[in-house]
């Protein structure tokens, strides 16, 4: 029988029939503050799915290793079960949110070469931002491993900035995981929403992912609708 | 005129009569909390003087280049004038302080390689953790210069662990700064003290160095002293 192994934040990872495959739920839960603030958005399982399905698609289609199999329906997809890395793997192209910040810099700043975060995925810690050399010291990853994941964090940068651009979009920054199959490849895991990245309107420069419901801009489910709207216009079969 | 061009938590850089060097007077000073909680120790910028002009003697008579020039009294030396890159460059043996908080290990833990970490001197954003690619980004520093840093971090640890070893004295973390040269060069500046360090008595376990002072374990003073006294049975002319 089909158990659930995981329960995030914005998606739950049950098992299937086949002990090499997982099943995906997004959920519409939406949280601010690392989860202190929370909110069901009617409609945003849906679209998160069918966003994030077409660029893994895209990814796959463009020599990315994925996790991703199948859209199996409205809010499911299943995936391969690999060992996921735990650690928040965050590209900045532009300088915005917590980065503005911790660094006094002005939200919109364009940065000298991408900025590559890591963080450790450990609610009770708070996530911590986390260096490589620190990686190496606690062991949660070797350094061939965290240099597939950069190659394949600028290959993911390298191909959506044009592909969010040319439906006028700014792929501002973005949050990647990734997994060890059980072979040992290490291949990209998780999702790509709007919940997960930041993206500009490059006319109106209107905020179009989740800083919609963390700043309170609007409805989330409008901005995520009109993101989906793009991509399919361009992505979708 | 002598102007005093910096006043920091514990030492003031003053100009002299030449312009390519500076007077660095040391205070009684002792900070926590970055600056919060503030105290007069006395006697500790004598002995923070004594103990840095040892280890800096010993450093550049072991091939590291540094800003130091001599030490002109109790509490002052002269130094070669540098542009000093806003980072403080942190290296870690074993896990202690913010870094076992941080990352919820044990205050204690042997790491499996040294943690190499950057801070970006900075009062008022409370001197972020920093990571490479961020400081090419916001162009704190160029790659070339980062190497370089790393490379003197690293042989700095190499000759002063076993130095604190032969002293019966683990160095558990300590943090540096670096200058640029007007020719360009990197050198060590700043100081090197129980200020700017983790020492642990290999026998007691006990604190000798400013978490004495930090999580009020004694008289600072006293400690520094039996630091001072065990450097100079070795390092003393």
């Amino acid at each position: 029988m089909a158990k659930m192994i995981y329960a995030g934040k914005a998606k739950q990872l049950w098992t299937t029939d086949d002990d090499q495959l997982l099943r995906v739920v997004y959920t519409n839960q939406a949280t601010a503050l690392n989860g202190k603030r929370k909110d069901q958005i009617s409609g945003k399982g849906k679209l998160n799915n069918e966003i994030s399905t077409l660029v893994f698609k895209y990814l796959a289609q463009n020599g990315i290793p994925t996790h991703f199999v199948k859209k199996i329906s409205a809010t499911e997809e299943l995936v391969k079960k690999v060992s996921i890395i735990p650690l928040e793997v965050v590209t900045r192209n532009i300088g915005a949110g917590h980065f503005a910040a911790r660094f006094g810099v002005k939200e919109g700043l364009r940065l000298a070469v991408p900025v590559e975060e890591l963080y450790y995925k450990s609610d009770e810690l708070d996530d911590p931002f986390m260096n490589e050399s620190q990686v190496y010291a606690l062991k949660v990853a070797i350094p061939a491993e965290i240099k597939q994941i950069w190659q394949l964090s600028r290959q993911v940068n390298q191909l959506l900035t044009p592909l969010f651009a040319s439906l006028g979009l700014q792929l501002v920054d973005f949050k990647l995981e990734f997994g060890r199959t059980a072979d040992g490849q290490i291949i990209l895991a998780d999702e790509f929403s709007p919940d997960n990245c930041r993206l500009w309107d490059l006319k109106t420069k209107q905020h179009m992912d989740k800083d919609v419901f963390r700043r309170e801009l609007g409805d989330l489910a409008d901005v995520y609708s009109e993101v989906l709207r793009r991509l399919a216009s361009k992505l979708g079969e």
